[in-house]
């Protein structure tokens, strides 16, 4: 199956999380098992072989991408979570949202000083989840240099804005005119 | 890799999140690419040939286990979400805890009836997240028989209330006297 296909299965909810926004609903690939692993293997096509050591992915739908791929990957894998989510000691990084800003958190022994970290979450939008994680990790001394979507949205300026902090975008499939 | 070995890498964090509580952390076996994948695999060899065709998986620990286990098992994955994030119609199930009530939500159209689902999450407690969950996909028509664990804390009477309401459970490594 092919990326087309993946875009192919992903609907489109008008309106939602409020007038005028076109959501693109990644859940509708997850239930399809056909669309679901082409994204596993396209995205492990795209990074087996790169030297990454760990597989991070945001909470919570970056989990649901980020775990499989860190299975056929054969590497650990790192949750980034919302705060007070995360039992053992915590780095956290703040970061605007278009109204307030929000939290991530990274367990601090999760990640040693040279791993290669792999960032996968779903979708691409302004960049702001993707460019906090990628600063706790650095605070931890990890590698960052790609990260992985199945969803870019480019009018919202994501993959700019990652380039700009050394962060390589790559996704499956992009819906233009949001 | 064994079960044992998977029970090896499970951290206990003592007074998390309360006082008293020994909080057995599942992220530190996700780091551990071998005692994850090898989760992935005894829960493959438990349920393969079960005739299962949906795998569900309860936020957001739920979808590190159950997203794998889908794309290992050839089927589709729908995930129960917390209130207000699934973007197309859902129906919704409200639960006890131990102080107040919690939501769970799936989408209406994830499930088919006559579909034979199996549930997924990291831990057996009291079983309340995976009743509730079981209950959902009933309304819609699904079958639930199975759910599978990496953890049972057998203390908190999981087990016997998920047979209560004719769900088998499974758990790949147990700790006892919480």
């Amino acid at each position: 199956m092919t990326a087309e296909y993946i875009k192919s299965v992903v609907k489109t909810v008008p309106d939602y999380p409020k007038p005028g926004i076109l959501f693109r609903d990644v859940t509708s690939v997850l239930e399809d098992h056909k669309a679901f692993s082409s994204c596993i293997s396209l995205l492990l096509e795209r990074y087996q072989g790169m030297g990454f050591n760990k597989i991070a992915g945001t909470e919570a739908r970056g989990f649901l991408f980020g775990a499989p791929l860190a299975i056929e990957m054969g590497v650990g894998f790192v949750p980034v979570r919302k705060p007070n989510k995360l039992p053992r000691e915590v780095v956290s990084e703040s970061y605007e949202l278009e109204y307030g800003t929000d939290t991530l958190e990274i367990h601090k022994d999760a990640i040693q000083p040279g791993d290669k970290v792999l960032l996968i979450d779903d979708l691409l939008a302004t960049g702001g989840t993707i460019a906090a994680s990628a600063a706790l990790i650095r605070r931890l001394g990890g590698e960052i240099s790609h990260a992985g979507f199945i969803i870019n949205l480019p009018d919202l300026g994501g993959r700019e804005k990652l380039t700009e902090i050394g962060v390589e975008s790559f996704s499956l499939c992009e819906f233009e005119g949001e």
